[in-house]
């Protein structure tokens, strides 16, 4: 049942681009609040964010060894993304498969388990999220699969799926969906700018979104 | 039973800023070591400090209407102070939230449950504590109320209250103590400058606090 | 049962420096993967580095007297390591604690607690791994032990013990073994230079380690 | 700041039963969904419900002593809720204290941490929700307040309140409202009475409600 | 986006049934050690399995809409599985849904989330797997969809795909391949009698597997 | 490292069933008030109770081979105990392996991890203590030690120390102490039986310890 898929489809760099820029927030709300991963996903650099294309790995609890099979499968701007198939909080993940990593084009990795060499990952600027760190080491003993759907910290993440991380955690977009969920970022982000200048201004949320009316419905009170 | 209390007391602001510099850990402990929040409430951002009036929140989990409510409420220096009627992490609060808010003269957030656009947050210079981190957006369908008394991350809290928040987390001080909570703090501060000075001369606590007699009274044995 | 003892061994200068220096991860491997602290137990600062002899305490929960009696026995390059005996979240240590630790000499703390005063501390420079922040004070009533065996964070750990921490997390090495360990270390260390070098130069974890083989005797297949 | 209060106003005994014979679930709803302690409050024993007036206890983490002060202050059918000042799973309270509880009249303990000899206290039918179970024993060194308000497992407790504790969980009736809530409940349970049988019957929900034209007013559609 | 699917393919019963008494522990082996929810997936009765065809919900947090809208789409045997698409410990389920529930056939739930009247559900044999029991009420205010396929405490469910659960937690087996697995788990469970036998009479695993070897050849020693 | 021994030594049966009546919480003050696993450790059967000496198994995480070499080891009334070398949830241990054990005359398992077929264990009379439940499969490919010292869930346990066992969690006593410890935990005993008597004939806990004065000259308060 450990299989390495070798083909998979991206979706244009361009769109990943845009969607990185747009934000997690913004690509969440989009495409109507799916896709996001558990709260506990944390970058280990702050204020950064990126965007690319899924690599997943289903690997067995504190064993590491699919990566290396992963990385043969990295391409430019590509994402590693990994779920072990028990919660485990160990690190399967330091600056050496960062390097290789690398120097294959890969922008960073998401993983539902720990990383080690946090230090030197920030260094070199290869970008992590992760739901631990730990330096606790890892075997090579069991066999996973590369390019296979996984639910990555509660998310479903399919081979060239598009990740969007930055602060505020991890969202997926399918890969089939990007364009549309763009557009519909395009049209968020102009509609916020628009609303951020009255907010600004002291205008309240009460009037721009004309809610008193349905409070006053609902039962609001005011004493 | 949704209700907004709109006149609400503040303490001065003198006395509010004079806590703010004495800082959480010397605040609770000037008030007999009541009032801290939970240690999972913790800053977006690092080594800030903040105090102003508490304009509370009650609201539904995955609801954030009643901040719009709220906002309108705040006066300059106030800061908000959200809890969810059950356990929720997502993203109440965001970067357009916060526009509003400074509009409004709103100092910070005090949140047992998500924000979101933390990266936007920090650069607007709008401090949050909370209880989580995620960009799951919130709906605005059921009532809560603003201004009535709330537990906050195990911390009673009533409008007007004084919310005293740095990187040790959030203390509130009930508003019609602040000036005995001032002039205890006070003394607390005092005895502790001359205290750190004996203490960096190398002398032991076991000898400034008299403890060893103690010590040995209650059975301590060296080896 | 409560007793102090005075006369610890402790390892060579040099060596705890070179440990400090290879770092947690490369500790943690060179000693077969024993002796790593858990995952919650996490620096307050980012990107340093300590190495250095535990000086330990066995501490009721919420209560910090022993610290005090703790520090006396401090010498030049020691870390104070903390383990209540029940979960507790309170902050056992701050800015007065550190200026008397400071001043004997100390260079930071590993607790399986709380800390408080996190600003300041990081001014000062004292480091500092817990597994909680928070203000709550603690009482001086009930006696505990230093320089016992305790087991801190899911870590046995021995007085004269060396502690090493990053942002990976805190790794212990039994004194005994600190010259098998560092030896080990630096092999490990010196192997992975080279290593890094191939795989920055593109060379894959697959054929550097000759995995190939054993992938397919295993049975992963390429689709 | 510690202090007894020894005369509390106790609801009367009729309507306490009432609304523990009502349970959790319809009394949290008939007082507006609101006074619910945390999910992880939970009984030792299971199918037991009860319902009495809080003596409220504010202890210090691991320090029991407050219980002997509080058990004084117990009248028939009173129950002791204890909320440490800060978070711990020690051991308060065991398989004595229950005897001495008992023989005041005492019905049970609500405790925002541990106890013990739970296999006793099930065989003498004393019940209990706590946050956890713990054999680790606590001291009596630090005075705390007894018949104070407090706030338990994230709901406000004052002492006369009314504690109701079923298999859900364990809800706090406000004593000036206990009239007016158990009124409430009453309602509810005639009309769920009427609404099980319909749903008996295989009716739905849907039709009971009315609530087609809402769904698709909404954007439901149907495949 | 909210949508109800209303013609899902079931396995067939007698296969279903089959699955359920080889139970979830060998139906998680037959299916190559996929498919398990996360161990917080609870039940709220002891020593009770059931298997059935899993009706699919998606909910808001805190909005139990959607059982209703489910439950219109229940036949006799079917499950119901719901998971919020944000973490939620309220309690959507009591009582009476679960008769109208009953009244459709369903023989039970599985809950990423809370239920409530938890005594009854026992009474009344509804079965229910949860990650929490609470009493706090619901809303009905947000859609979300009916038999689309979810994640659910950590596990990829479509709908009609068989539900196992019992003691050890609960197991998805997808539609497709529900008589493949069933034949595996038949050969494990011929098998595991076999070894039973053998291992009831003192023979040893280390014999009945031929461990011995393999064990030396990796280096382990007897002292 | 990875190492068997064989020979360890292990107290009298006599005073194993001893401090097996004691119970947890007695045989924990008796020696100090240590030895206590975490709270987290619980029970898979209601109302049982157990002592023996531990045979200890060192594992990695998902890996459970080295139970197969551990029960070779097993004498009559013995305990495994197994501590993964990182956090783990998986379910290590079945009703195989428990009738393997059972042939070899072990009466119980203390594991910090994960079992599964937890309802034919209960049948068995194969007694439990876990800190989870789950069908998670685990591999046979890393070596682990058998019956060298072990930290589990936060205690100390070496090879021949006697674990007592019931509702209350697990203690662990030290081979070396087990005389000192019972003789302790016998006059526990004596004592709390006359004070039971005292407490159910109404007199307080204030009285029988004399608590009254203390407690005033600490600054206790009666309103």
């Amino acid at each position: 049942m450990s299989r390495v898929v070798q083909n998979i489809t991206r979706a244009a760099r361009a769109t990943i681009e845009r969607l990185g820029q747009a934000g997690v927030a913004t690509v969440h709300e989009a495409q109507g609040r799916t896709g996001l991963m558990a709260a506990n996903m944390r970058p280990i650099q702050q204020d950064f964010a990126m965007a690319g294309s899924a690599v997943t790995i289903s690997a067995p609890p504190g064993d590491n060894w699919m990566i290396h099979v992963a990385i043969e499968q990295l391409q430019e701007g590509d994402i590693l993304v990994l779920a072990p198939t028990a919660p485990c909080d160990m690190g399967y993940f330091g600056d050496l498969l960062a390097t290789s990593a690398m120097a294959r084009g890969c922008t960073g990795l998401v993983i539902d388990a720990g990383v080690r060499d946090t230090r030197d990952l920030r260094r070199m600027g290869f970008a992590v999220w992760s739901t631990a760190i730990s330096a606790q080491g890892t075997v090579k003993e069991t066999l996973g699969s590369v390019n296979v759907p996984i639910v990555c910290a509660g998310a479903s993440v399919a081979p060239g799926d598009v990740i969007v991380a930055d602060d505020d955690g991890v969202c997926v977009v399918p890969r089939a969906s990007v364009d549309d969920v763009m557009a519909q970022a395009q049209k968020r982000l102009d509609a916020e700018e628009a609303k951020r200048q009255r907010f600004a201004e002291g205008e309240l949320g009460l009037d721009i979104y004309d809610m008193r009316p349905r409070l006053a419905a609902k039962g609001l009170t005011y004493e």
